[in-house]
Formats: structure tokens, C-alpha cells, sequence
């Protein structure tokens, strides 16, 4: 009987983890909670998941994904370019979750609860939990590990290597964008590169409508939704057009649809990719190309153009035709943990924006620190750190950095706060003129462009480089 | 009447600080107590000196000294160098004092009460603080920064230009043991190299002496001292030779006069300068030989042995005759920090030392971490984490480190966990063969030996090439 049982739990542990096709056995390592106070030794456990199936010896490089905001698991469903290359390299697969999202949360259920439960969510402690891990993986260092992310997760990839070159062989950084900080980069360089995006998407705009047309419904949107939110007559209109899940009832409520709003088109960028992917939302091909044939005309009535934007906006919320009241609380899938994220983009990660309504498409505003941190101080009782980001990992100078490769997409509104300029020959820059949010990570697609593919084959032969060089030296 | 306060205050103020000769203003930067909680918003301020008579714009570079375990006074008296080449640079003198030590201490008084506060004491923390600082100094980044340090505040320097390099454009890490961590150089390296200079301290011996009687001498006195450590009239005998402050009174005692005495060993060498200096007592030029002086020959009876002992004691004790008791529970001057290092050790900088008796002149002493971590346990209350330092700084694998100077006398024990090969061409590697710890930081002396002036030199003109490359990216 006992063996049924056991028989019955493998096979149930086999479907799970062979899910999206990848298999990988899940871990849990345990650390210190506090890696920088010698006297507080409570520790935690963080997940990672392993494959070892390409690993022929106790030399054999580690291919080491530095988790971002969210659930480990999407992440890993989501990188299918190191599932591929694993067997050619004989390389250990890691996937390791970052402290206090998806699985690894320090105190369970209690931390979010406040401020103090969540001071321990830093870049600096989940760098160090996968050095720790490393450690743990690599004792005598011997074996090469190549750190890889995207996003969020290709920054700290960056600075796993800049911050622990000993442990960390080489890094891809995909759309990491470790320049999107103050006084780095100018605040409205994302919302111009995604307006771009959307002014380019359509192929081609029936005849006598300028290019511009989807970006100029767009913007005439704003104005028109604000005014429906300012009345009852206008909020009823728009609760029945859009089926929120919380009804707006007061002119404040249009903030946060704006603020929703602002995130679904970022979005759609940002997952823009030349095939249907699950990776933010369920997406078609080309969402943004989608999105713009909603409104590829002029509509001379405004609740023309409303019906209009809410059938685009379908295509991000309700592509798999399962919704039933629009949540407007959050733009991103349960698996990210916007929660987690809100609170590092209100300590460390402060990352300005600003929108001005003539080279972008948004309603104008200015960044504003104090509004920010008054926000802040609000939702997480904390004050931002302007600077902690490049006083701890450097912005302006770089130069020092060795065996990273920062990798861009164009159409990619965070390539405006990626690296797009080598600072010495130990640096690659690879620009993906036709490439979203890191689709260079993903598995490769028949639609994938040529920049795609081209990027990967690079990547494969610099990973081989920084192999011999590391097996050279040892 | 406020005038003559305001002018008897500045007088007063020149004449402190003019002592030894350096000029400096005294100030106080205040930061975070924990740069790694973004929640904790407490903060806490630390000293730092700064001279800028030779700064001619604000561009011009910065000579930052990282503090270390003690009163940051002490060591701008002691690293006359950088008083001597900061006009020739054109730049800004810096000396800033480690977090715990000295002045700057984070509780107050009650900054050693228990770990809760000492928790604080950490050098990721003090990097974090030096970071600080500078970002305060030098906001745009337009000035390059040398770091310098000896001892461990050589550590810092270079792990300050390893961990922060967008802020750091070179260091001189002079005696820097880097190298001195579990797993890393062997044990007993330390004792070994030790013992090899009072070897050879003596010039030549009285005829028929073999070389090494100085140290069979040393080796004689541990049997003949413990043995008169056992019982009520050998301790009397050793109160009244050694005129202890507090008498000893068991059999135990011993051990507490055996660790003093290792220390004062090491010191004398570590302080085996070729005149007199007050680093870290007030000595006499070459004081190994001095020691070594009173222990040239056979001493036939126990009491003589003793007596030359106790003589050769003093030069390290007693050097300006003032002395009225031995204190022996610790070697060290109240300036230098050596409770905070004690919890340092116990904490982060583990740094294995062993004994064999063959070697080396001590009582045979295996590298025991059970042991030494349940003293720092019965001590501090904390378990010290053996692999921090090498899991966040690296010690096998340091070849992406560039702009450093890894300097080392290898008349200085503590060369034996320096770095005496260089891994790159951007790392220069200087030995100083008749140098004791950090000589070469120390003011130019007319018995400095030739490698140390050699030595001085070769710094002048890398820094000159660090700060011109510098410029050159600016």
C-alpha cells in the first residue's frame, strides 16, 4: 500500500514539474534572514529549482537564474533559451527565488504585514542569499557560473557579477535596466520609447489616417475618460462599458484607472513579441499591433471611441475570453509580486518617470520626489532612498565591469534605462532592433526574428569563452 | 568678551590639531545606521578629518583613508606618506574613522552594552559609510579617489575599490592580510613568519651561540613560566618579577599572560621599524633586535631566564620608564580598538592562527573553530560565521580586481595572508623585504631602508597614472 502511495506522489511530482515541458526538481536552501548583522541569526528558506540532467562531472558550469519579483516557477517557464543551451554547455540548470515573492517568503504569511516584516527585502540580501547558495553549490569554486535574468532579474545578474566576480563566472543581463535611476537617465525616456511603440505598431493605417492614429486615440482618451469619471451619469456609462469589478462611484476612482491603464500599455509593450505568450497576460502575437487595430480610425463620437479602447484593452485583460469583471487594482498576474515590487520601488529601486504630452502619449507630469515619497510613506510607511541604487552598484561609471553582456530590445520601453554602449571591449552590448522585454531568454519560435536568433548564437559562444577562460585560470 | 572664547576655541583647536605636525579640520558625517534595512531610518554620525590646503579645484582627487580598528587620529599621525604627497597631487586629504571606534560610536557609550548594539559593527557597514561620504564629497563623481589603508583598513581599501569601483578609481592596501581566512593560506603562517624574525633579529650572536638562541630562549620561557604559574610560590616570584596590576593568583592565570605575550610578540614585529616610533607602543628602533638583546644567551637557572625575560619585556612595556604596573589583559594601546576588533573577529574577520612548536616558537596549538567560537559565544553571545568575509569579498578568486597595490614587508607576520602575487597587470604586487607592518604609509625617515623609499615612489607615480587615466575618461 505504502508503495502505491509513493508510486502516486512521484507520478503527481512528475506532471507538476514537467509542466511547460521543463523538468527540474524543487529546493529549498536556508539562510540568514540578515546577511549584513553578525549578532540577528534568524534564518529562512528560499526556493530553487534544479536540472542536473546535462551535468557529466562536479566541474560541470552552472547556469545560475538570479530571480526577480515574482513566483520562480514563471520564470523558469518563461526562459526557455537556457533549457535549450544546458545540454550543449553540460551545465547545471538553477533557478533561484528571490526573497519575498513566489514561495519564499521569510515570515509565511506575515511578510507583508509591515514595515518591519518587509526590511529585509533588498537587492543587496538576495544577492547575497545567491552567493550563499553559490557557496553552497560551489564550495571550492570550481565549477564556471554564469548568472542570467531578465528585467529586474537581469539587473541583479549585472551585479552578481560586479559585486561577487568570485562566484560569478560571467552574466547576461536581458532588458535590465540598471540606468533607469535619478540623474541617470532623463525621467520620460520610457513612456517616449513606448509611445513609439505604439506609434509604429500598425503595418499600415487605412487610407488617409495618419500613422499616428492609434497614439492620437490614445491621448484623446484620457481626456474623454477623465470626463466620463467625473459625473455619475459618465462613471455609470463607463461601469457598465467596462465591467469593473469595484465600481468607480467618485472622480477620484479615474486615478487609479489611469494608473491601470499606464501599466496595460507598458505592458503590451513590454510582452510585445511576434507570437502568443503567457508572460504578463495571456497575449496574442504583436499585442500592441492588436491593441492599435482597435483604434486605427478617427471616431467622431466619444462613446465610439470608449467602445473602441475597451475592446483594446480586451486584448491585454480578457484575450482567453474568461473575464468577468475587469480588476483594475493591478495590471500584472497574481504570479509577479507587484506588492513586493511597489515596496523595493519605494526603498531602492527608485526609478523616476515622468510624461510631458508631446513626445509621449500621456496625459503630462512631472516627476516629483516629494509627491513620491509622500506615497511612499503612505503605503509602506517609508521614505525612498534616491540614491542607495547607485551609491551601492554604480550608474554613471561602469567601467570596471568585465564578462556581462546587457542585452536590449528596441521596442522595449526599459531599453531607455538599458546599457546601449559598451564601456570596454569585457562588456557586450547587443541591440534587438525588433525585440520586446527580454524575448532574447525565451524559447526560440519559428516567428522569432533574425536579431533573436542572431543574439542567442552569441550568447552560446561568449558562455563557451568565459568557460575556457575560467577553466584556464583554475 | 565671546570674541576672546571664539579665539582661545580656534587656538585651542589649532594646537590639537597641529599635533605631529598634520593640520586638520575635525568633522562629523552622519548616515545610516544599517544600509541594508530600508526600513530602519536611524542614523548616526562618525568623524572624519580632512585637510585641503592643496586643492585647487573641485575636480581635484581625494585621498581617502578607510579607517580601521581605532581612533582615527592615531592613524593620521602614523601614514605621514599621504600628509607628504597630497601637495604633489594636488589633493584632498580624508582620514575617516571606522564606525565603533574612536569617536564615532553609533550608541554612545552604550555602543558595546551587548551584540543588539554591536550588531551594527560590521566592514560591509563601514564600506557602506566610506560610500557615503564620498558620494557627499565628490556627488557628480568628477574626482578620482585613491583608498588607503594598512592593516585592515588596507582590507577595506582594496575591497572598498573591489565592491565600489564607480567610486573608487584605485587603492593601497599596504599589510593587508586579505588571504588570512579559513581555507585560504595555512595556519600557522603567521606564527611561522614571526618566529623567522626574531630569528634573524640579532646581527650576530655572542661566540658559540647558535642563531636561533633567541628563540630557543623564548620557547625555554613558556615551560619555565607556565611551570611557575602552577604553584602559590613560583606566581610569587612572577608578581614581584612582573609586577602584574592584577596579581596572579591560579593556575589559570597563566593562559591570560601566554595570549598577552603571543600579542606583544606579534607587535614587537608588526612594529619593527629601523627607529623609534609610538605606533602601537612606544618603542625603540628595531625592537626585535632590542628584545632578542636580553635573551642572546643561555641562561642556566630558571630565575635568570626569568629576569632576562622580564628585561627584554620591557622595551615593549616600558620603553619611556613609566611604567607602575603590567596590565596584561591586553597588548594593546587604549587607542586601538581592541574590544571592537575582538567582536570583528568573532564575527566576520575569522582569521585561523595555529601553532606547531617546530616552526615556530609557541606551545604546539591546533587550529580549533569549536573552540574559538564557543569563546566568542561565552564573550559576545554570537557564533562567528567562519566563510562571511571570503563568501562576500573572495579570496581564491580575486583576477577581476584591478587598480589596486597590494604592498607587504616580510618582516610583517601578517605578509603571510597579504597578497605576494599579482593575478593581473592592473595589480601591482610590492614586497618590501625589510619591512615590518605598513612601514611604507609611515613619514619618510632618514633609516628608512632603500625598498621602502622604492617603494614610496613607485605609489607617487601609479596614483599619478590611476588619476590621469581617470581624467582622461572624465
Amino acid at each position: 500500500m505504502m508503495k502505491v502511495w509513493n508510486f502516486l506522489f512521484l507520478v503527481t511530482f512528475i506532471i507538476s514539474a514537467v509542466y511547460c515541458g521543463y523538468v527540474y526538481e524543487t529546493k529549498t536552501f536556508t539562510t540568514l534572514l540578515d546577511h549584513f548583522n553578525f549578532v540577528d541569526d534568524r534564518t529562512f528558506s528560499f526556493r530553487y529549482l534544479v536540472n542536473n540532467a546535462s551535468v557529466s562531472n562536479d566541474k560541470s558550469p552552472i547556469l545560475f537564474y538570479a530571480g526577480n519579483e515574482g513566483d520562480i516557477e514563471l520564470f523558469a517557464e518563461n526562459t526557455g533559451f537556457i533549457w535549450k543551451i544546458a545540454p550543449k554547455l553540460g551545465a547545471l540548470i538553477v533557478f533561484a527565488e528571490h526573497r519575498y515573492y513566489g514561495k519564499s517568503l521569510p515570515f509565511g504569511n506575515e511578510s507583508y504585514k509591515d514595515p518591519q516584516h518587509l526590511g529585509y527585502l533588498t537587492s543587496e540580501q538576495a544577492l547575497a542569499d545567491y552567493a550563499d547558495l553559490l557557496k553552497f553549490l560551489n564550495p571550492e569554486e570550481e565549477r564556471p557560473v554564469i548568472a542570467f535574468g531578465g528585467s529586474y532579474g537581469g539587473m541583479l545578474a549585472a551585479w552578481f557579477r560586479m559585486k561577487y566576480p568570485h562566484l560569478v563566472t560571467g552574466a547576461l543581463a536581458s532588458s535590465a535596466p540598471v540606468l533607469q535611476f535619478p540623474g541617470v537617465v532623463p525621467c520620460d525616456i520610457f513612456n517616449r520609447i513606448l509611445t513609439s511603440v505604439f506609434k509604429v505598431a500598425l503595418d499600415r493605417n487605412p487610407d488617409g489616417t495618419p500613422q499616428s492614429i492609434c497614439i492620437d486615440n490614445i491621448k484623446k482618451s484620457w481626456t474623454v475618460l477623465q470626463n466620463y469619471s467625473s459625473n455619475d451619469e459618465g462613471r455609470k456609462f463607463l461601469n457598465q462599458k467596462f465591467k469593473f469589478c469595484t465600481a468607480m462611484n467618485k472622480t477620484e476612482d479615474w486615478n487609479t484607472f489611469y494608473d491601470y491603464l499606464q501599466d496595460v500599455l507598458g505592458n503590451l509593450a513590454m510582452a510585445n513579441y511576434p507570437y502568443p505568450a503567457n508572460f504578463l497576460a495571456d497575449l496574442p502575437a504583436y499585442p500592441v499591433r492588436e491593441f492599435c487595430g482597435q483604434l486605427n480610425k478617427e471616431f467622431p463620437k466619444n462613446e465610439e471611441l470608449i467602445n473602441a479602447f475597451n475592446e483594446a484593452l480586451q486584448i491585454y485583460t480578457n484575450y482567453t475570453q474568461k473575464l468577468t469583471c475587469l480588476d483594475i487594482s493591478s495590471a500584472y498576474a497574481s504570479n509577479l509580486g507587484s506588492k513586493g515590487w511597489d515596496f523595493q520601488a519605494c526603498t531602492e529601486m527608485v526609478m523616476p518617470t515622468c510624461a510631458n504630452g508631446t513626445t509621449d502619449m500621456f496625459i503630462p507630469k512631472k516627476w516629483d520626489f516629494k509627491e513620491y515619497s509622500d506615497n511612499c510613506m503612505k503605503k509602506f510607511k517609508v521614505i525612498p532612498r534616491e540614491m542607495a541604487a547607485m551609491t551601492q552598484y554604480g550608474g554613471k561609471r561602469m567601467d570596471t565591469a568585465s564578462n556581462i553582456i546587457f542585452s536590449n530590445g528596441l521596442l522595449d520601453p526599459w531599453s531607455g534605462g538599458g546599457v546601449l554602449r559598451s564601456f570596454n571591449e569585457k562588456v557586450d552590448v547587443i541591440i534587438i532592433p525588433e525585440g520586446a522585454h527580454h524575448i532574447d531568454l525565451r524559447a526560440d519560435n519559428k516567428l522569432d526574428p533574425a536579431s533573436v536568433k542572431e543574439s542567442r548564437k552569441f550568447y552560446l559562444e561568449k558562455f563557451k569563452t568565459w568557460i575556457n577562460e575560467f577553466q584556464t585560470k583554475m
